[in-house]
């Protein structure tokens, strides 16, 4: 009996791992084993609490293996044969299973093969939410940001001649090859700065000066070249979130197809758990909701409104006093669509049928609250 | 009598405490209290104003124990029940009256309680001018950030630990453990650099390298989500404030509902208190106003004319030769709307109604003052 | 007679001197001067040329003290009374030609005294070319920019007072008093990080993490903000430079008013002293050219076409095989609108007309030079 | 025989050489030859592979050589005189090969003589893919960078100057002369902080910490110009590239030219070698392709269809559910048109024809497919 139920839950545990980047215990268990193999390396800690470090770097390393066996075992069932195996994911997976055991086995000493343990944070990866997003920029920018990083190079590459060229002489011990004027030159264009190794003679003091001004300007190119495709990607990235939501709502459905792209543009998605609260009464109100999905309830005195997919609220706010006139919650999961106070009125003059349509609601609903 | 003063002037003084965010007062009992304070900490100077500071740090307490109960009174009179006790800045000013007495209660050495006067600073908070628009911004854009954040993170992790395997054995004085080594890691990749602990092994280096540059492209990262946030926040700031006062000016009501949205757009408020000067004769002129409220005097040779809510001046600059002819002061506290040259210009092409309105009032002001 | 030569020689010169912010004398005066000021304070150098120096140095000040002179009489004629004397400009002009002597009337040392003369480089400002674009960002962003500085000196005083709790009593020495943790916090929030304070203690070293990360924000919001502002501001800058040359180009004249806001947004202005090459022969073309002011040479085999005001080149290599085909080259002092390729193909797409008049043109040229 | 076939190759190669900026294997000698120098300087390893070592860098020499000797020559041919040998790449490939000899007969030790082969790096720049658009970003922007420039310089100045006046009876070692301090203030300015060189008097202090804030502010600047600069030219930049594609595909012929502008701001070209899969069946797509130039081949069940210049592909996803239905490759060298999700509603939304004819394909298509 007990041993049904475990394998049961067992069995629902592994459904949910196989199917999502990541669960809530693999969250855990990447924290506390890193957490934990940080302590392993601080002497004193690992000797005061020796077992317990070690039960707890095993038990993370089982729940990997776990994880890595179902994924496997689920692609397999899918019959994707070995495309999970040798996706990036697969192969993280792989390595936060394997890289410790082959590490021991390999007769590495346990503290340092634990170090391995760091691979695990590389599991966090899928789970990162504008991840995507961040690479589409830099896959756009690339072009840009390589040469910048050419530049960079360059730079870093002249400078370290220069300076190990006036500077070998005086500071034999920190100049003394190309390669140690290179960690200086790093640290300097960085503007990191350590300050282990600092030129002293007037010549290779200038080219540092050069070298910092031009770590600025790498700098500042390297923003601005992201800052651009930022713009352009977060524009993009709330269009198509929202477009799908848009045609749904009826309010918006007779405007032409190019009026709804150009709302889409002005609305912004919010997805709400159940038994959340939008809007509390009394508050300063900036914009207003339409509901592409799900539910509200609208706390009016003496009783309680539904409203469902279609609707619109939170207009009086912003048509009236700038005050919420009643609580409004969520009653299920639902996906709200945020028009902002300034597109509010962009759009109210831009389409005075729509003004009309939502005066006349805002009407009906002050009248029935009196 | 002088009892009955005092009365008085106290009650003025708490009706004025408690409907602001922050008094004068206020200010400068934050900014002379925490002065004071680090003089504190300074011991030659505590030794010779020894009295003096306890007095005026003990002075500035009792007017934060005197704004915290004159609010919660004016809460409590208000019937927002616990609403201040219990929002953020109810939290902050008690913190600001109980910390210190607090710690000297514990038995905390008298200089060290004082320490947690620092709290005060957090009263500032709720005047800073452009603080909602920085939240919004990051609210808005906490997707990426939190990215770049993890990202952040995992760099940190990895790092310090490939350093601490490299270097451990030749410093392991500086890098004998990951925490030790996860300092020097969030030194370098916010490039601060302080040359404390520094990696002297070539792999080392060569990850401390990779460490710093990395840490110009999260900064590049970071800067460039800011930007674009900014962009749109200040765009939108900009509309809400012109937005009211626009409609109210008869110049633009003949506009329909999307130009004057247009208009909005290319139009700044000014808020100006009585008897400011806002042009100078002589001076450069590259914008004109439109009063929104208020009244201004402009002063012409042998007489003083005033202009009320819903005139415009400062136009003929624009069409003419750039200078101003005639000063312009405020008589009351004024609300004007600033229309610079360029969007004068966009303005005028626009909207020729607009244009042969402003061309024939200048013409004739140039008339009149012949 | 030699002496009647002298004074108007010295008339001229003085004329000049007052009627611009920087003549080219100005430059050299206060780059020798300021340059000279700088070898004054290397023992050596100063020992070796003693007397050099004290002759540039005051010949310099002679220079200023001549400047300041004719620039007051200059405004007195102009009966401005005080406008120049009490003027920011004007207030720089006396300290440079005042702070040295009175230094040493005052009894300072006279190598101490000429440190002064680092006054003169203030007068600079009013010649840097885009300061007033520059302030204006400044002025129009002041509201977030303010915020920011207050939350940078917020976290400033919070990390300091931490730190110094940390760290007191394990490194009196450095952090022995707020101040002196307010000297570290300045150091890290900025990411300079000297090194010469650094925290030991672990809690100590998580604030200095927290401030370093700290310090990157506020370095992003603060470059945010800045980007925002120079965005609007170029673009009206441009506008505003161009604005008035294209109205007087007939080209454009017969375009409507609206049109024509919408083609000063794409136009550059170029100004162009005599006898300057614009178009090479055989190089890559990606831009065409309308001349505003002044006049140009066509160099095409056999004989030499002049163009002048209102006329268009360089319209060839876009229409065709994008190589330019003659020598061009101005006769005076002209103004050019420049035209890039991309611009010059969304004109011709929205202006039919205007596309016909290059077209025709371009072939009119095409079959004369053939 | 075999010297028949040597000459050939060589030609071959020559003809190579002199045709383009960088061939392969210059990239391979740039790598290789700087690598080499860079070991020269450490002592250890040049003493254990002295031959190896000078071999390889003196036939990296013969070929830099060899690829001058050829690009003159061909100059010559082409009759350009002596346009190449004095262009800037002319003199980086003259000092290329020039340079390294030079200094061994002036006398100079070999192993300082080869130091000069950092100079081969420069031969990399005109392979930089993003150079002319960084270019053009600093040309334009050249105004407010400069002033910016001036600023920073300015700060420099004055800063070092009351430094050194506050510092040098504490710190004669290292704060001694004007030009000692220079060297702290540029370190500090740009947010390096080596930390070789701090104040210590509490004005000095101060004044750093003014510092410290003005380089962060001169940095906000710079930053905030190169990402507007960057934002304008990136536009610019995929409209060029993308303009004489779009013109050539019919399906956006029958379009007027208005419109045509309007599409061409939407799409990216990608240029793509043959036999490279574009679509991989199963995956999630966002974008539809046009071929501009050459030939994709669809990889369909049971048979090969193939698509030439001017048809589309990859809509199905954009229509329907989002995952791609078939394999796609390129059969040669291609160039397409790249239209993104949010891109491609926009058009449909706009261009209701456009729309039709890319459903009416859809439809077939998925017809064909049943």
């Amino acid at each position: 009996m007990p041993k049904r139920l475990v394998l049961s839950a067992l069995t629902l545990f592994a459904a949910q791992t196989a199917g999502r980047n990541m669960t809530k215990a693999a969250y855990v268990a990447v924290t506390v084993g890193v957490g934990v193999m940080v302590l392993l390396t601080v002497a004193p800690a690992y000797e005061a609490a020796h077992l317990w470090v070690d039960t707890v770097l095993w038990a993370c390393w089982a729940y990997f293996v776990f994880e890595w066996a179902v994924r496997l075992r689920h692609a397999r069932t899918a019959q994707r044969g070995w495309g999970y195996a040798l996706s990036g994911r697969g192969l993280v997976d792989a390595a936060a299973a394997i890289a410790v055991p082959l590490a021991l086995v390999c007769g590495a000493d346990p503290r340092t093969a634990w170090l391995l343990a760091i691979l695990w944070v590389l599991k966090v990866v899928p789970g990162i939410p504008g991840l995507r997003q961040l690479r589409r920029v830099l896959v756009i920018e690339s072009g840009p940001l390589l040469s910048v990083l050419v530049i960079f190079l360059m730079v870093l590459f002249l400078a370290s001649v220069a300076v190990y060229f006036f500077e070998r002489e005086v500071q034999p011990g920190t100049f003394g090859s190309v390669p140690a004027a290179l960690w200086w030159a790093v640290a300097t264009l960085t503007t990191t700065g350590y300050g282990d190794v600092v030129p002293i003679t007037l010549p290779g003091r200038l080219v540092a000066a050069l070298v910092m001004i031009c770590g600025l300007g790498v700098f500042g190119l390297w923003t601005g070249i992201l800052a651009t495709g930022f713009a352009a990607e977060t524009r993009r990235d709330n269009f198509l979130k929202t477009w799908e939501s848009v045609s749904k709502v009826p309010f918006f459905a007779a405007l032409g197809p190019s009026a709804i792209a150009d709302v889409t543009h002005m609305l912004r998605t919010m997805d709400l758990p159940p038994r959340t609260m939008i809007i509390r009464k009394g508050q300063q109100g900036d914009c207003m909701y339409f509901i592409a999905a799900g539910e509200v309830e609208v706390d009016l005195p003496g009783k309680k409104v539904r409203l469902s997919e279609g609707a619109f609220f939170g207009e009086m706010a912003l048509l009236g006093n700038n005050l919420r006139s009643a609580n409004i919650t969520t009653t299920r999961l639902s996906k709200l669509l945020v028009l902002d106070l300034v597109d509010f009125r962009l759009l109210m003059a831009r389409h005075p049928d729509l003004a009309q349509t939502i005066d006349a609601e805002a009407n009906r609903r002050a009248l029935e609250n009196e």
